[in-house]
């Protein structure tokens, strides 16, 4: 299974516009993969506003021989970019995202995050698990993920974001994802890992912002509870949210269950959020996404 | 349908008890109600603790000839309830509960719960509805409901609400509800109508309390948005809540796109919670409520 | 609202095309509507398969003065509609569909159509309501939209059907909503009006196909209960989908309530359904659609 | 957290009963009860009609030292049952039930079964796990579970069944999970096990009953599709439901994206079912279920 999608990400590729909206973007582009034989598989767009809006633009197309290719396509597209003044990026099936991801005491979104991936449904390269406790060294080493473990309190938050960052370096880190890493980071930190490093809140965002969402939730007595995968930025739990979903409860759900219940949620809501971000269909735009689907 | 639904309630009585949780209750008030004849058609139960808990129960029960009977049915229970130092209430089908309903400018929340009932799905009598605007006369004049303007503005609340009340007391009202009725009522008036004020929030509480939640929820990028309804107190947004729901939203839903779908969740968000309190299965208890649904 | 509605859709066009996939379509469709100045709103694909499927393109664009613009405009595009075997067509926002709707005893999901145009949510023009009932006469009426009583059952079908079939011409109607109509149509009468007939089939379709469905949910024990609208064709409850949706259900749900909780889910299902009909967002492809939401 | 949960499990009982509907039953259980200083926890009830109905009852309930009461409780109890003439039954938390669990090709089930299995989250012991496929051996060997390899077809049917037979005697077990487990069986083995075997369906049920649902949900056009835990009777996805959920799709979802969404779907729906079972929540009522949620 994970072999035959590699085989088919092969000559896969995407293109990712931002620009001015305008006349004649679409034209332009299509036009350009047209000449160059790639046949396009998905595209989608988005302008945010009908009058002087910015243009969004995803475009997955397949070009046979891809590979020896690119450059060629890259350089061509350079001029199309340059005459809209296009914010613009190609990536290429063939380039798996390599990911590290961030655990504290609860393994469950970890476990989902692994299962998804071994069946193909994920298509990173795992490369490290990073975590302030132990509890989920065997399952990880098992499917032969190094396996980090780093104790961390905000007594010595520089030390171990300096560990941290060597870590993401050695093994040349493009997604940093937070499934259930409960430990604060600095500034300096997220700037580094600007709209790469996903994070996984236990609550419907912007309810119940910061520590012990379940329990607020239980004490305001709502009748859903949810949970929300963004962007991690400088405010906490306020970065650009990229999915979220919810469950119903009621007056009979203690804390405990609340949170076995929104464990669900999170399992689900982050392999999605990751998963789109892996397929390059998150655009951070301000502090929103598009997510195009 | 209307009218066959008011002969099944004519014998049907509700009795509503919370207590401190003890050995024996159950027992002791199925017997009382078999001693007397009463079948439970419908039992629910919950307790807030297993230790040191406090036990509600809501048992729906049929009794021939109930209106004749209810006297002596009060009567003798009323030493069980010493017995165990219970606040109870018993409550009749045969009564149905008189209801004024306030709406401002959005007749959306208010078309949907005049269809319902006049499906004969909310068992109430509408005696009044009360508008700052006069947008929804003809449609509920139509119905034979009596529609009563009053211009409404922060300067003169005070003498708004002593007309309200004045309207409340003609025409001896148990619930008000507020179908988007888009100002603020004084603590006087709220106190005076303790878990009789139904609203409807036009967001998923608690987030986005106050003014304008869909430009709020757009600005903030939410994929999901909701509507919350709760019995009014005097911290706004705050009250105890009855029911929510949500639908899901994306980056190309406009402003005006959220007011639309939340308004469909508002109508049957503001619609069930009428229902269950109509029926009896909404208990307040400190800032929560208990459904028994 | 709804006049801001028709102006903003006034200068507003739709172009929809099949044909077989192949390299260059969207950079031709997209280049012909940047030359003549028109502005892309959304745009919409799908191929049905990356070899050799069919391909399927929406455009929604804007162009200014578009009404005297029209006709050169489509002469202009035959030519590439020649070139690449296109099936296709243009719709204008000016142009409101006429529609007919059919409705029988329950009229709930006639209400939810009636008051979503009434707020401009449903872009149609309701040009008559033909019922074998006398049951919803005066709240049609009261909207000024003719009402025609005709009496239906299968002995006279073909009577009832040629009436219909002239009050169909008489208003010149484009499409026909079966709101709860419960005769079945002659396969002459399917035909002539194919792929604009829209049902609302009470249940959540392959399950409980024919009559009486929420009878037959309850007996089968289901979970979920729901509704779907779909395209009339000559098989029974086996036209192509359009829309689904479900609400869940217990033991405790009697047959009269899984009605009334179907009545819902039928009422917001068909509107959907309807509404994405008028913005040509449905297209139907074998016994399938594409909905480019 | 397991453990915790043991111990919270020790001195809880539930007593199930079902019997005619008829005065006076809550009122002799619950005194029998409180005679007994047996505590309430839970206590569900639900009558198949108000009139003539069959009445069905289910309480949790806590005494302290209940294992060394367990005989004289359930002595005294059959009067009571002699009297009302009730079908019924104790179980207790410190009896976990014993589950063997089928599986063929895909593990995804089985998962999600063994994950919330180690969470403490199914009080169950898992004895054996059978599979006519080697695929998960390591998986489950590895938290110390035996495996059981039994090649099936079939032609072979018998054997099969005589082998699986000898091992349900050989661990004593109480149910049987079919984690897609691709095997038809014979009316002997499902009437030998009546109510034991939990199946997950790939569908909607009754829509596409059979085989390969999820081919044939891609080919009606279905825009949601589903999955549905139930009993296993002799007649082939017939049995008496005991959950069901559903997820959106639409026609730009292939059959591989369908089974992957489904797939995501049944092992929520079956650890729901599996662990209302294991609870004692779920009574089999001709071929519905109750679910004392």
């Amino acid at each position: 299974m994970a072999n035959e999608r590699k085989e088919q990400l092969k000559n896969q590729g995407r293109l990712l516009i931002r620009c001015e909206d305008q006349p004649g973007i679409v034209s332009a582009v299509s036009t350009f993969l047209h000449k160059n034989n790639a046949n396009i598989i998905e595209s989608n767009q988005y302008s945010s506003d009908p009058e002087n809006g910015t243009f969004f633009l995803r475009i997955e197309f397949h070009l046979d021989d891809l590979n020896n290719k690119r450059q060629e396509l890259e350089k061509q597209f350079s001029e199309i970019a340059t005459t809209y003044s296009m914010d613009y990026r190609f990536t290429y099936g063939a380039e798996r995202k390599k990911a590290a991801i961030f655990v504290s005491q609860e393994p469950h979104a970890l476990v989902e995050l692994l299962w998804e991936w071994q069946n193909g449904d994920l298509p990173m390269d795992i490369e490290v698990v990073i975590s302030n406790h132990e509890i989920a060294r065997e399952m990880v080493e098992a499917l032969g993920i190094p396996y980090h473990y780093i104790p961390a309190n905000k007594d010595i938050r520089k030390e171990v974001e300096a560990e941290q960052v060597r870590l993401m370096e050695q093994y040349d880190i493009d997604i940093l994802i937070l499934a259930r890493y409960m430990q604060i980071l600095t500034p300096e930190f997220v700037e580094r890992f600007e709209n790469r490093i996903i994070n996984i809140h236990h609550s419907f965002l912007p309810a119940f912002i910061g520590a012990r969402p379940y329990e607020r939730a239980f004490h305001r007595g709502v009748k859903l509870i949810g949970a929300t995968s963004h962007y991690v930025t400088n405010d906490l739990d306020e970065g650009p949210i990229i999915e979220q979903d919810i469950e119903r409860v009621d007056h009979r759900n203690s804390i405990a269950e609340l949170k076995k219940i929104g464990q669900q949620i999170e399992r689900r809501v982050l392999a999605r959020a990751v998963k789109w971000h892996l397929e390059d269909r998150v655009i951070v735009e301000g502090n929103k996404t598009i997510v195009f689907q």
